[in-house]
């Protein structure tokens, strides 16, 4: 782009400089803040043209669309940030549906005296995170409001893809008899989040599963097909939610084997210590998928040979259930019904 | 959609009944906020289908992507409120591309507290400004933080649409000679945001230009074709701040006849007392375009048959300048150079 010399006399204040109003008000600071810092970090030629939109061509086929805040408390934590989070959160849930992600954007809604330290921090834990991905960040929107009407920064992102041709997947199409693939431990987001919230420490840090699942989606979709059902992500309200969800739209039940879930001996320990169950625990790096019996093999093999699925296992299966009930077997051989999480368990863990 | 009866024992209290921290926990209480508020106001199946994105069809060609955070205050004015709000200003950021809005996605930051009868009129508002602009909302998030920790409401929305073919609109393409045509008066949003803020009552009051332009730029585009250059909407910091983006990234300066910008008398009055300048007041319903002088008359005239263009007005022209000065012939005959913005003139304007 033939972008003429910028209009800015002083050179912006990373170091020590805070967020002012003024950085949201559409003049010249405001173009300062988004040239300097969103633009150089994202660095990409959609976003540089300096349009209120980004385009770029598509082919004929299925589009999906996706869109999540993030308000997680703290901003930054063991793993990850605010910024990789609301990367790697939304890619994941255009991926879910089996779809490659293309384009992200991002409006960022940001209290008065920021630290520009902590923006730029932020900023360049997104870029990372994208550029892993190999998905863009093409537009966005800064917001400021005064002090003590936000808290820190909350970034919205929404996420486009496209979705392999033939490939259907639907919370609607979980059938009694399919099998239930988990592909690594649950509750490490959650208590990387907690543990940084209440200052505990272990014996081993707690990291968040933070990560990009689309590459490992791919290795699924390729080896299960028509077999696949669908694809969700345990994020608030852990896998316990994201299985009720299921089992409300699909008109099903299911029967979970405890002891084949897998979960990190520091994370149930922590989990004990603050009364959580690790079945309710956000996870930002894992994901749920329910596949056809005569695929489940082949899924399952697919992903324990990607990087981000070495600890997949199968869980449980499908069944019929007019209660739509989410059942846990206990290790003793006992049973119990996993409920819909009903108070405010983890607040802003996302 | 195949959906089962809802899994709720007690109907959603809009009347009498506060958002918590519980209906942004990922739990039942959100998928009964979810489905008894949104789903049923926003009704379209991609969004009741239950997915955490949604999945369209789409053709071969060329998409736009756009995205605004909106932490207008106070969330309802005279003419409008953040929901419509939210809805309008992302369907004319992709209408500024030339592009046809088809999807919306919808993230909500809500505090803690936030009376449901208030988000249930803002959601109804989304919907009817969606409804009239025959655009869907097909995708959302909502995320509750602690009181005191927000301002009642922030919604960020994003949009996709499609570009005819041939069209390439963009900020770097003004060229000298080109006419600049307004679409109607300035500075109505933020005076009507700012006169509610400030408790100031007119003889008659100045409602919000609030309004979805797609179907305006319809009419430019079948107008004017490719002697359209680019457009904008003049919304934070003004029809100053545009085009002076538009001067630095096409490498020009601007002209202007301030005598042919309109201004409604009772603004005019307002600015006065306020001490604010309309051409810094923003505009959620109005557009400026650039066009080649031989297609200027045609596109007018497209624009002047248009109930959202009755006013629509030829207010200057696009200049050789090294500087990329924005430039005003005032009424007496004197000039003045519009600057940036420099400061924070009208802080959560939209």
């Amino acid at each position: 782009m033939n972008r003429p010399e910028k209009p800015f006399r002083r050179k912006l204040d990373i170091k020590n400089g805070r967020v002012d109003l003024s950085h949201g008000a559409g003049g010249r600071a405001m173009a300062q803040l988004v040239a300097d810092l969103f633009v150089a970090a994202f660095d990409n030629d959609m976003l540089s043209a300096g349009n209120d939109q980004a385009a770029f061509d598509v082919s004929e086929g299925r589009m999906v669309m996706t869109t999540d805040g993030y308000v997680v408390s703290p901003l930054f934590f063991p793993g990850g940030d605010i910024g990789s989070l609301s990367v790697h959160g939304t890619i994941n849930d255009v991926a879910m549906a089996g779809a490659r992600p293309l384009y992200l954007s991002a409006s960022f809604i940001i209290e008065e005296g920021f630290a520009l330290s902590d923006l730029s921090r932020i900023v360049g834990s997104m870029a990372a995170a994208a550029r892993d991905a190999r998905v863009k960040i093409v537009t966005g929107d800064t917001k400021v409001v005064e002090r003590g009407k936000a808290d820190g920064v909350f970034i919205s992102t929404t996420g486009v893809g496209v979705v392999p041709e033939g490939l259907n997947l639907s919370a609607d199409a979980a059938r009694p008899g399919d099998k239930v693939l988990l592909s690594g431990t649950i509750g490490d987001h959650g208590i990387a989040v907690m543990s940084k919230r209440e200052n505990l420490t272990f014996d081993t840090e707690i990291l968040s599963d933070s990560a990009a699942l689309h590459g490992l989606v791919a290795a699924m979709v390729a080896a299960g097909g028509p077999g696949l059902r669908l694809m969700r992500d345990p994020t608030r309200g852990g896998l316990a939610a994201t299985l009720n969800e299921v089992a409300a739209s699909s008109g099903v039940g299911f029967k979970l084997e405890e002891a084949a879930i897998p979960v990190r001996p520091q994370v149930h320990a922590a989990c004990e210590f603050l009364g959580l169950d690790p079945l309710y625990v956000a996870n930002e790096g894992k994901l749920v998928a329910v596949v056809a019996p005569d695929h489940a093999e082949a899924v399952l093999t697919a992903m324990r040979a990607h990087p981000l699925g070495l600890d997949a296992a199968p869980i449980g299966e499908v069944v019929a259930d007019d209660n739509r009930f989410v059942q846990l077997t206990t290790a003793f051989g006992g049973g119990r019904i996993v409920d819909w999480l009903s108070g405010d368990q983890l607040p802003r863990i996302c």
